[in-house]
């Protein structure tokens, strides 16, 4: 069993904010991420995919495969967008990492289990200092 | 003559678009950084100063003093914020890295010559593969 | 299950030295960190934190609670001190990064225990190409 | 049960090719990576051992050791050379980082079982965007 | 005057040989880069363009458009290429990055200037310790 | 002319403290860098050569020559030490980085200037944030 990463990047713009809270409340919890117009980070988003090799070709996985589907299923989702408004999958949420990285989860699992291989970790770093990692449904 | 540098981080939302033009010639232009929902990134300062060396402290100049200068001037003014709508020496400007830099060096040129150093060079680094660069109006 | 990562820097002084042995017997088990003047390293500390996400601010814990307690219970107590020295709880220890994880292990437990989350792994690095973790009393 | 790793580099050529098939056909599975006349990376090569630390020196394993048995079992042998042709290890393999790393696995853990430590992880980073992980038999 | 900068990777094998001296001879002068069998890196490519901010859109030069000059007259003869076997332009070249970096710069300069801008400065990283530097003409 | 730097690292512990202040006075001005049981960090230095490239080797400089004097004149006295106490060049100093990149300097530029290269540039780097840069004379 091989464990294969594929590091992909995005740009995208949000803001921690409830709407039935006041705008106090908002700063009080969340900071100067409740900024109401906005802000934004660079993403970087690590896929890990596990499988046995392959003795025809030496792969788990293609990694250009893995990195087509984190683009089509992701990437072109995220980049340049602002996560509050524009991606489909965070609608009605808020757009913290924790629920994006499992929004990320739910787009990835199914089209990568489709390729026979198996979703088994993914990274999604916001900052040079924070970071979110998720298991799917298994508990480390 | 020794150039000493100071690094500081912030994160904010922009856009790249002209009001009198088409959404289609802001695309056309500027294409996904047009955005209408805004985007955002990590960006890293960097921050350098020459001067001669103080024998009694070793100094250029206290970087920590350069860091709160740093921080008063432009990352409070910067970090979690949207550069077209919530700053100041932004305003009726393109918020691109280019004029982004040039605003920064304004801020800081001032208070960094009233502690009888020189600002000698800024570095402005938007993603992991594009960043500018600014010496005011000296030319390489 | 969700887990979120804080990472904070500090700098400190130490060295890897017995005082009973004699200082033939230190170079020869310790090399160039036994030098008796001491060296120092820029350490980065990583803490990982798992829980559920909280519906109402999609966090498993406010990461900026979680700078406040690495600060408060571990970057104060190290940042810009001697490891063998400044330390309360290094004392009697070889101030080694294993030795040096467990008891940073050690004062963060509780505070984040108390904020109702779960301590799961801390990563320790001292130079680019070293680097310890740990998981408490669980082996994976 | 604390884990250290170390980080070692080398720089290598390689190519992604089967002489059974045609040039086409490894085109089409291998892309660029087929080039008849080879291409290289930098590899970064982490190696993790696990083990109790012990009390006299405060360390799991002395990493000065560590880092001599990954230069002598892994890196001279990979270091500036030609992964299909100059490795003994890779000899009728496909030179994909997954049969690598595997090859890596069982050149250390002989060695590193030998200084009474458990190998418990590789990491093995081709380039910025793409790595592949090893536990040995086990599945995390 | 701005200067804005692209980052592009390429992956590339190479070996240090001149034909008429013996191996000896090779390897006595380029150590483990004489290897007969080649070796590679993963090569990073700074390229700085200079010039006035263009009051429309805040460019200096669009920064999409200097990556596809990159691409198309650098990358794309260069990335998983053998730089003595594949390259018009390194032929009866040695394969140093001294001479990769002033052959890089003559792909470069006429596209740029065509754009009317102005090519300043070329940046070629070869490994994490070893770096090269070049200003065309320009002695700085 | 083409530019070549070598990156090297190292090690050490100091203290920035005058003898004739009182500690009240030393941690006014030096803050908790005047730690009086010492404090450390991992420096990156990158030393830089100017010179025509050799048409026999293509190389300004063997960059391995670069590396060892590199390592001689200056690794071996700064590696794992004190650099206030340990090393001769920064006896009587201040031990800032502003000092200290000016005694690396007047370490290398001799053994330097004897393989008919000239020293164009260092900068050392003391942590992630704070860096310092030197042209010896020159002032740019």
């Amino acid at each position: 069993m091989v464990y294969i990463t594929r590091k992909e990047n995005f740009c995208a713009a949000h803001k921690l904010h409830r709407k039935e809270w006041s705008q106090e409340k908002n700063l009080e919890v969340f900071g100067k991420c409740a900024n109401p117009n906005w802000h934004g980070h660079n993403y970087s988003l690590f896929v890990t995919v596990k499988g046995e090799v392959n003795p025809q070709t030496g792969f788990v996985m293609n990694i250009s495969e893995l990195s087509e589907i984190v683009q089509k299923f992701v990437i072109e989702k995220l980049d340049h967008k602002n996560i509050n408004m524009d991606v489909d999958f965070m609608q009605n949420k808020m757009a913290s990492t924790e629920n994006l990285i499992i929004g990320i989860w739910e787009q990835l699992e199914k089209p990568i289990t489709e390729k026979n291989c198996k979703l088994h970790y993914i990274k999604l770093q916001e900052t040079e200092k924070n970071f979110v990692e998720y298991y799917g449904n298994v508990e480390l």
